[in-house]
């Protein structure tokens, strides 16, 4: 075993615990590993339960996130956990580690971003934890929902020839954090809003989740939180199952198109690795696809894209243009080998 | 409202959120301002849900714990707040962030604390989050447990004339700490390695909460984390009444009493407003104080002690030898006007 985290990597730390965690109890349905853990509370209902942890200067730098956007983040992607494992959120629970330097009027502002999203997702705040916290702001929020038994989607179900299909672009987060982070001037221009909000104000697919899974449309499915390329890798880690995708399909918007052509980046680099994009990413039998695309479209007004097919020989291939590219999975590990 | 957060203070904080956070699902039981949210699983079973954050150079440092007990306390404060609603904890969930200098056999020994309590509970550990911190590790750890409905016991039953009972010593976590930050030659002696450990490596009363909570003894309990007399106005808040401490009935041990007299510190100080003992503080109706007694000893060997009455007038008093004494209450607030 590595000596050291940076070694290890966030996924060496999460095998570290779920090699030695053996779940005993008869109600666990899915421990460590999807995007909730499953709980049977009766024959006609599971519980799914998902924790996340924001910590300042990691996840959010107190000047370019709003308390009330911030407050609406820290929920929404508990929320998209739950949205991917096609389940209904119900609860939150709030733990903040707080810094002597806040104002009231900024955890207010947090508090009331918080509830508004509750308010819109119809979840009920019921408890947490306030402490003190020296150096950095964190945030942890575990959020609860339900599922009926025979409606639960998780990332194990894809096999070959399944559709892959992305509910909505991705890459237009991480276009917005380059924005951002660049001080650009080109973050004021009215175009560019979009991408800084697709980073900064997320929406969590719930419905959408709820509808695909209620009909049983989909094999397998996530979030995108990490990057295309990464969660489709867990996808496929947990199906046992490999993945071509179409880079040419990718749904990439114009504004972010137009800010990498002007970086001078490849905007597939930010369309595949780019994390935070929140949209579901889904596989489905080849004859769904259609049934998909109309039903998201009518019932939602949401439109959903085919990026490419799960293939049986675990690896995943980008195609563009008929060449295969020689990608390395560059998804967000919170502990690569250059964090200081 | 005070402008910062010293001024507002930690009860502050969760009376922001409460009072703007009103549950509206009709499973909610119980939200904000107990140990434990209940939501109601089915008419046969509540869910109880508790979570805790632990900061480094907040709660604790890292050249006084090991690894493997800051493992294990991380849990135990969580069980112990489902004991304090009478509960049955179940699964546990575990959010870290985690510095960049830390070894992976850090993590490991920390991992192997934490199951170790786990196993010891019938917990398990179904999931979480791994993120990095730049300067304090944070560990958020979640815990779920149940209850029937008619076994539930919450912070609001007392009632004028009931006993106040104690399920242990008080005090002896705060003499450890003393111990361990004095770095005084006797944290080595024999006889005051229990303050140490009370201090390092608390237990939670799981079995004692889940006899008292079956058998219907008590009117309303509460774990003793932030001090005796904070956690007792914490009931008094919630039942609407008062108490009255007998001061010379508090069970300290003979250690902490000695050490306290060796340092110039009243022992009362320790018993009374020391945190982190994690003995039950419960109230209950006069002619069931023997029968608690006698079943707490006969079935699990545990001592509990009377310390006090609850009373109508809506105040917390404190008698010693037939004096009222003058004390406010001084327990643990994690953001007093001293917090730099």
């Amino acid at each position: 075993m590595p000596d050291d985290l940076q070694q290890l990597g966030e996924f060496g730390v999460i095998e570290l615990f779920s090699q030695a965690a053996k779940p005993a109890g008869s109600r666990v349905v899915l421990g460590i590993g999807d995007d909730c853990a499953v709980w049977r509370v009766s024959e006609a209902e599971y519980l799914l339960v998902t924790t996340d942890m924001l910590v300042e200067r990691v996840h959010f730098l107190r000047e370019y996130i709003t308390p009330r956007q911030l407050g609406r983040k820290t929920l929404m992607v508990n929320l998209s956990d739950i949205a991917a494992m096609g389940g209904q959120p119900t609860a939150a629970f709030l733990a903040m580690g707080l810094t002597a330097d806040l104002k009231s009027e900024y955890l207010t502002e947090f508090r009331d971003g918080l509830l508004e999203c509750a308010l819109e997702y119809n979840v009920d705040l019921l408890g947490g934890d306030t402490v003190a916290a020296q150096a950095d702001m964190v945030f942890c929020l575990t959020v609860l929902g339900v599922t009926n038994p025979d409606q639960l989607v998780t990332r194990a179900g894809a096999r070959p020839g399944d559709r892959i299909m992305l509910a909505g672009f991705v890459g237009d987060s991480a276009a917005g954090l380059h924005l951002i982070l660049s001080k650009s001037a080109k973050r004021l221009e009215h175009g560019y809003q979009k991408l800084i909000r697709a980073h900064l104000e997320p929406q969590a697919q719930v419905a959408l989740g709820r509808l695909l899974a209620s009909k049983k449309l989909v094999s397998a499915m996530i979030d995108v939180s990490d990057g295309v390329e990464q969660d489709l890798a867990h996808i496929c880690r947990a199906s046992a199952v490999g993945a071509d995708i179409q880079a040419d399909s990718l749904p990439l918007s114009k504004q972010a198109c137009q800010l990498a052509k002007s970086a001078g980046i490849d905007p597939l680099d930010w369309g595949l690795s780019g994390g935070e994009d929140f949209v579901l990413l889904f596989c489905c039998a080849e004859d769904k696809e259609d049934q998909i695309k109309n039903c998201c479209l009518t019932e939602l007004g949401t439109q959903v894209f085919t990026i490419g097919t799960i293939t049986e020989d675990k690896k995943i291939r980008v195609n563009s243009q008929g060449v295969w590219l020689d990608r390395a999975a560059k998804g967000y590990d919170h502990f690569p080998g250059s964090l200081a």
